[in-house]
């Protein structure tokens, strides 16, 4: 049986260079950066290459990139480490509800300390409305956090405007973009955005879980949030995980954002054509989403049932976000969807090696499922 | 030239097995383990099978376990979610001066914060006075956070006798121990140690850097520091990391502690009577150190030129602490050392491959350079 996965926003498959590299660092050069001798200077030169390329590709200065063990942990840093950094200045923050739980998780926790957390209402896509973060942002907001890319939907949000707001509001707050799902998937410029702090994540760009990277803007304050020595000039501490942060510079070197994205959005075109051939689906991603996920629902099959039913046929999709474990989309239920469109959704999510096999495999597992899971019922 | 490594407190080398792990679940089994398909079980079956490795190798329950990005976000873990969790009970905290940075510097935050952190002193190897502790211990303390094995002497402390002084104390407090110089190398099990929490580390017993894990007593209250989703029972979200979670199972499970120890033991000693005979050395390492940790000072040449030169010879040793960059010592200079021994101090750090070649290269190249180097002062 072929395996056709289409899960690539929950992770990706290691590039074979990328792996390689994380190979030679744990085999070959594997001393640590921060040793005093030539061989902790050899594994320094791979961490300087890495932050590099990581910095170049999206536009940023290397000095402004800070490793860490994931994007989780990246918006964490930039979440808690802004909070504490300008408490003296205001205790409001600006978010939405359909952030991934690790930019959602957070903000609760700062709510429960006193913060002023508000939520931006969202779209049935999960994009947030300029006008109501124009009227919300203001001269005691200290922290504006919105993601680029939905995790579930692909809607995409207009970051650059929240910069405007932000500047046209006189208001002190410092701009965060979780844009995990967006990175080398979209071409992202830190200067376009207008953005202060932006995370990126390994995984879902074919390098490996447990890596991921905090844009810094320079002159931005952050009160370091984990401590353990003098590393990433100690806003956070522990040894480099060289392996893997050699292996995301590898990944972010073989990326080809513009040829990829245009290779996905033929595919994402193609399986919605098919998708509007079956009965009953209703497609919830909008039209201008990232073509990299495609969110539908079935309204008639539970997502974990059809989920099961598909991975039978060799097809991996997920019911939202790998990270909920079957949950009940908050995601979704937040862009105030019905129950039925909730309760039955499906994520494609697709990678640059995706192919039209895949979508039609898919397609004819959907049909079946439809067929007999409905009959069952 | 042969290479001499012997920074293995550093890190050390990733085995053949463990790599090749980490090398599958980036390749082969790749999917998230929080995935509901069946990629998503093969790879969740991969986290059970690394988490009960970790738990036997240390006595612990499974569900004990937790896997981080280090053994610096395992105590940090520790620290701060304790402190917060019983912050109700009390706001005493029991430490030493000669803890790790990802320690020391935790607690000076929560020392900033308001906590009440009492640092015990130690003697001139980094070993607490049981006596002082007996003394400082109280119904106030709600944390007591000591090594067992200090990572720059090996000096070992008497992490039991804290847990019995507790006790007899009738103190609330929580026993942390920073295992990460000790797991692997030294017999450890939670239970005859009497801590509550444990920290330990990969990439000190073969396994890759990026990965560790925090043993939690069940009944054990911590608030997460870092949320993601629901992995880790929501103690620590983040996508898990996989090929470090696997590489860190293989290479526990390739532990033979008991053996390795007392090869190491009789390297240790055959070092210690060679630099016996060689003139103004101070060995600063206890007797009853952990073998694999011999610290010594040379007291007329400066760490780094030292170091420089040794590394010249193909024999890597550090000056103290990786983590510490080549800074003043402060775990040294915590032990009350004189300027000359802190300044010229060279840590030997061995691993169960460590050769008498090994240490018949570094006695050689050290007597060249004391020659040499002390001429040209």
């Amino acid at each position: 049986m072929n395996l056709h996965y289409l899960d690539n926003s929950a992770t990706t498959q290691v590039s074979e260079a990328a792996a390689n590299k994380a190979m030679e660092l744990m085999r070959g050069n594997f001393a640590n950066p921060s040793s005093l001798h030539s061989l902790g200077f050899e594994a320094s030169k791979e961490l300087t290459k890495a932050r590099e390329t990581v910095a170049k590709a999206i536009g940023a200065d290397s000095a402004e990139i800070y490793f860490t063990s994931g994007g989780s942990e990246a918006n964490n840093l930039a979440i808690f480490g802004v909070a504490e950094a300008m408490k003296r200045r205001g205790n409001k923050i600006v978010t939405d509800a359909a952030e991934h739980s690790s930019v959602y998780d957070p903000m609760q926790k700062l709510k429960s300390m006193g913060y002023d957390v508000v939520f931006l209402k969202t779209d049935k896509s999960g994009k947030i409305s300029i006008d109501e973060a124009f009227e919300k942002i203001d001269e005691n907001t200290v922290l504006v956090s919105v993601m680029h890319t939905n995790n579930e939907t692909g809607a995409v949000n207009p970051i650059s405007d929240l910069s405007n707001i932000i500047k046209r509001k006189n208001s002190p707050a410092v701009l965060h973009c979780d844009a995990v799902q967006a990175f080398g998937k979209t071409p992202i410029k830190v200067a376009k955005l207008g953005v202060n702090l932006l995370s990126v994540s390994a995984h879902k760009i074919h390098g490996p879980k447990g890596v991921g990277a905090l844009y810094v803007k320079k002159g931005t304050r952050l009160i370091p949030q984990h401590f353990g020595g003098k590393q990433e000039k100690e806003l956070r501490g522990g040894t480099e995980a060289m392996p893997l942060i050699g292996a995301f510079g590898v990944a972010v070197s073989e990326l080809s954002v513009e040829a990829s994205h245009n290779r996905v959005k033929a595919l994402n075109t193609y399986l919605r054509e098919k998708l509007s051939e079956i009965e009953g689906i209703t497609v919830n991603s909008p039209k201008d989403a990232s073509p990299y996920i495609l969110n539908f629902s079935t309204g008639i099959i539970r997502s974990e049932t059809m989920l099961h039913h598909l991975s039978g046929d060799g097809v991996f999709v997920s019911s939202g976000s790998a990270c909920s474990k079957g949950g009940k989309s908050r995601v979704l239920t937040s862009m105030g969807l019905p129950d039925e469109i909730i309760d039955t959704a499906i994520r494609v999510s697709f990678s640059k090696h995706s192919t039209y096999e895949d979508c039609d495999a898919l397609t004819e597992s959907l049909k079946n499922g439809l067929k007999n899971l409905a009959r069952r019922k």
